[in-house]
């Protein structure tokens, strides 16, 4: 076998234990919060049948579907003016019938239209997969990355909206987040407004435009608009709805005039008014204050949402959205399944971790590691070192030997390397008196201990 | 878009929210008894590299690689030739550069090797990670499926053997499983008998005979070893060999004898005896006793294996082995990097599943889904129970309100099947009185509660 000099697949990661620990400290955080609000975990496989995905992402979601080729003699059945014609496009389907799964939308939608009649609605799960996506890899992308769905079939009630606004507010203080804004709207709100200007057919160009405002103003987003096949007086009409200011409260009062016409838009408003009515009857009323900013201009997903539009973003750093989600009125239609309204928002745990390593808000990472190695310094001394070491793990402690007697250096680099807190060093004299000295690799701290100390220490540091 | 009827790829499944938690928790389970003994967690992404994977499993093996179709006019460069040809196997490397994983331990290499200058050494580690093989599925053979394995590389000590088999002890305790032994042998002591008998070119044929020993008897051993080149000399000469019987102690004196002309054979049985030695130190005579047999006809990974071999079977249950490993002597030289030598277990989850399934020993579910389910009986309570719930879940109680006044059979119908142990039925006269009535789904018994005496009971429930 020839020796290769290894490397990664373009876009993919390996995940080192410091990484991993980080990671799953926002997975189960994550975890913990969705079970408190009754969300359940599913998984789906890996790979799916190529015709459950292809034409649910569009044209440039179906290139970006890795592909899995037929086993065997995979050309078997392969028309040959095909492969003549190198018509690699059309030939797919030939020699591929399962892809990778692209999202966990899909493969959810999937999932409840196979198990429709097992299911008791509404159906709450929440599913932390990886994905994979043929995009070209640069900074922050990658082929292979976790999704984190959260979301509920068969409820039409506002409620949920309501429960995932405090899902977010829990996870992400419970994160180390403190500063971050919720913002909302509702997609019956942006058809309200294009219905009011005159131009319903023109949603999409309008909200794509005004989505902009951020980052171009709103001079650059009246030279979209024009360029959109807005008039100038539809722009007059528009401008102090895109300028809407004030609270809360203040702007869906405006909204509520200005959408006076649009039955349609009254209810979007109506929908806002209900979510901030079960916040406030969760005495949730300082989520609100503090975290939720009703946005007309928030735009995600146009061609999906229906209702209730999320998106949050943290503003203790600059970064895209950490999350985002929205009321969508037919999920399984695509399978043919019976019309179920769903609801759901995402973590985006990529950037979460990204923005958690800027701000140093991880953990100590000691909580989750070796608590303690005992340093190997002779054979001889292994019988008392071996006793003590399945004393600490009895008592649920993580705790390691060395396990050869190389020079104490090399043993200190190992614990410090993984991050180990305490190290003990049992040499033939300690193990005559009992009196154990142990090191505090945190603080440099040397102090002598006695057996049972030691393991009541470690137990109160560990419970 | 066509509505297809939607079906799972072949060889893949679907995880419910009740098998995730039994999957959960037997990976739970597993993860903290690793990370007592020091291992931490890695992972590596779901494709490498098909060069990194090719060549590693053998030809069989890499017919059962998932290849993955290259983007874009993947065509483009296939050679002309081969497409004509219909040449399926030649035509892989021109369309194909990536591959899923199909197994844990050739990524593991290729990340060591990678990242040898890095990691403080003796590297310890665990994975739980999907993999795919193109096998054609049957009964409990998928697809796609789990492996669950921990290894430490760059240690030749023999108290990482030890400390595998007691990771593997308090591992399946952990998991509820009590009657279970742990197979022990040695490939140098299989050496060792196939040079004592004068045949030391045919340890595979020798091993793969008497591996065969319990389902088909001496004799069937006897008749296949004499189809494999053995003579009937050599026949009397492994009878009792095969045949040794007593306890672990008196095998390793009988083995010493019978394998006292080679060197290879003693190394192995001190080998054994240096294992059984740290057994002893750690004060595990009785893991020993109760599960450890040391099992000349143990012959797994031949080709592998170097030193110590490892498999566990349940006693409890008719199942092939929920475990194994051994001592390999270069797991990285195939990237060509410096020899490491490793030595690792692993753990069959998915046959675990089905052990503990067959002897009902997964714990109750409660623990881990919602505690309580809030009835809703009208719109006007709502401010009453949404404090509530507020109130549930500010102390870490897993709690919902159905999300709609529906009929009160199919709010039951929905705590029944999400296996929620508690309901909670306030209505106007419960808010009013202050005399909750609480449900036991489990009993079937109807309490009368007050607000605080709920949430003390279920706090120390979750407790």
């Amino acid at each position: 076998m020839a020796t290769i000099k290894p490397s990664l697949a373009k876009g993919t990661r390996d995940f080192s234990p410091l990484e991993m620990e980080k990671r799953n400290y926002i997975f189960d955080t994550l975890k913990s919060v969705f079970k408190k609000f009754g969300y359940n975990e599913i998984q789906t496989p890996s790979f799916e049948n190529l015709s459950t995905l292809t034409g649910k992402y569009g044209e440039e979601g179906d290139r970006l579907i890795f592909k899995i080729l037929n086993s065997g003699d995979y050309l078997a059945k392969a028309p040959t003016d095909l492969l003549e014609q190198k018509s690699a496009h059309k030939l797919i389907s030939h020699i591929s019938e399962k892809a990778l799964r692209y999202d966990l939308t899909v493969p959810f939608a999937r999932y409840v239209v196979m198990h429709q009649h097992a299911l008791a609605l509404p159906f709450k799960r929440f599913q932390i997969q990886p994905v994979w996506r043929a995009d070209r890899p640069q900074r922050g992308r990658y082929r292979e990355f976790y999704q984190c769905d959260v979301d509920v079939v068969g409820s039409p009630s506002l409620l949920n909206e309501a429960e995932f606004m405090l899902i977010y507010h829990e996870a992400f203080l419970a994160l180390g987040l403190t500063d971050f804004t919720i913002k909302l709207n509702n997609r019956k709100i942006l058809s309200g407004i294009a219905e009011v200007i005159g131009k319903p057919a023109l949603i999409v160009d309008m909200t794509v435009a005004i989505d902009k405002l951020d980052k171009i103003g709103l001079d650059g987003v009246n030279k979209e608009l024009l360029e959109r096949g807005f008039t100038v007086d539809d722009l007059a009409l528009l401008k102090p709805i895109i300028l809407l200011g004030g609270s809360n409260a203040e702007k869906l009062t405006s909204l509520k005039e200005i959408l006076r016409s649009s039955p349609q838009g009254q209810e979007g408003i109506a929908e806002l008014e209900e979510v901030f009515a079960y916040l406030d009857a969760f005495g949730a009323a300082n989520v609100i204050e503090k975290h939720v900013e009703v946005d007309i201009t928030l735009a995600r997903g146009l061609n999906y949402y229906t209702g209730c539009i999320f998106e949050v973003k943290t503003n203790e750093v600059a970064m895209g959205s950490i999350g985002g989600g929205g009321r969508y009125d037919d999920l399984t239609g695509m399978f043919g399944g019976k019309e179920l309204t769903g609801v759901g928002v995402s973590f985006g745990a990529d950037r979460i971790y990204d923005v958690l390593e800027e701000l140093n808000r991880f953990p100590s990472s000691s909580a989750t590691t070796t608590q303690l190695l005992l340093v190997n310094f002779d054979k001889s001394i292994e019988p008392f070192t071996l006793r003590l070491l399945a004393d600490l793990r009895a008592v649920g402690i993580a705790a390691e030997l060395y396990p050869a007697a190389l020079k104490l250096k090399k043993q200190m680099g190992y614990a410090d390397e993984k991050k180990i807190p305490y190290v003990l060093l049992v040499g033939e004299e300690e193990m005559t008196s009992g009196n154990l000295s142990l090191k505090d690799m945190r603080t440099g701290e040397q102090s002598k201990v006695r057996r049972e100390e030691l393991l009541n220490m470690l137990q109160k540091e560990v419970g």
